[in-house]
């Protein structure tokens, strides 16, 4: 089985692992899986042979032998699903993990994207401060339920799983701002993730891509 | 088995079916499997017992013996797996429509929302407008490629699968907006979404929740 995933060329996010295609190389790593990636410029998502993979002209697409599939949700699971280390044995444990997947992804991801997004599009418009305390409440709303749940337990369910790999990698995307800082068990599971060798050997990759095109461009 | 799901005693959808637990009900319409639901107010949602269950405060929990699960997502997904008429049965399109769940969750969705979001809470402020047209412009720039890939097919990947309900839910909640309305391929998918005889009964119980709300209010 050859896998192959998808990914910027020349990524945004300068190599910090906050593109998706990181959850993903994540997962590959924690499952012991080998993996090629397909580096794709800008201009490349919006091809309609790369729209054929990925039908919102995002990364990553991942494709093994015939089959294609998008979304880092989808794929960490289908890795998750298919090689152990990232779901538990057990039926209902494995149910529970998979909520906290959907969660990372559909609860607490939305309100983090969104400021971040409005960091980066409306830093300069005239609503931005007033904006900006609205949206970091909406984050800090989530921060506090989460760390509420995960008390002082390493993992948000039992052992470490994928529903883990997806949460750290959503609070990643705070970065160093003050809200994270703010509940040390968040910060302290975010490190936990990041010591990983898994985490670290994806991390070192997706960084060497970075690298390769600041010196090629 | 008996499955328990909880919802709003008065949704603040009043009854157009945008509440998340609507898209249990309708999967376990599909699936022909029975339910009871557990109406809770919003106090409740606050409280130490419902957030063991919830950890985020929200509906729908979902409960099935001894197993309890949230997140809208993870609740379908667990329902399509273990029962037939939501995920087709050829491992390869069961992922496929697997990555399609994941795409109305995590990157159709959310646009939509804080497009909802600012029309709810920030129309009065003097940033409206000029928010909404990049707002709209965010939701836009997903349904032309959803309407692009769907072209005249009936659903997203073969025949309707969990993913077409997730979806056809999600782009209900643009309403009446003519953002959608500029996509007949989506007003169209939509309709056969709401034609469904399972989509009419889960609707049909959670507005008559709603109408017994104003009632009794």
């Amino acid at each position: 089985m050859t896998i192959t995933i998808t990914a910027f060329a020349a990524s945004p996010d300068r190599g910090r692992g906050l593109a998706r295609d990181f959850r993903v190389r994540w997962a590959l790593e924690e499952a012991g899986l080998p993996y090629e990636v397909q580096l794709l410029s800008f201009e490349a998502l919006k091809q309609p042979d790369y729209l054929a993979q990925q039908p919102f002209g995002q990364i990553p697409a991942y494709r093994e032998d015939g089959l294609i599939l998008f979304e880092s949700g989808a794929i960490v699971l289908h890795i998750a699903e298919r090689h152990p280390g990232l779901l538990p044995a057990d039926p209902a444990a494995r149910a529970r993990a998979i909520s906290w997947l959907f969660a990372a992804l559909n609860t607490v991801e939305p309100p983090i994207v969104e400021r971040s997004m409005a960091l980066m599009l409306e830093g300069d418009r005239p609503w931005a401060a007033e904006r900006m305390a609205m949206l970091d409440a909406n984050v800090a709303k989530c921060l506090v339920q989460l760390a509420r749940h995960l008390g002082d337990a390493e993992w948000l369910d039992g052992g470490f799983s994928a529903a883990d790999l997806m949460m750290v990698t959503v609070l990643c995307r705070l970065g160093a701002s003050e809200l994270l800082a703010a509940y040390p068990a968040l910060t302290a599971y975010v490190a936990r993730g990041e010591a990983r060798p898994a985490y670290q050997r994806a991390f070192a990759a997706q960084l060497a891509v970075f690298e390769a095109s600041q010196k090629a461009g």
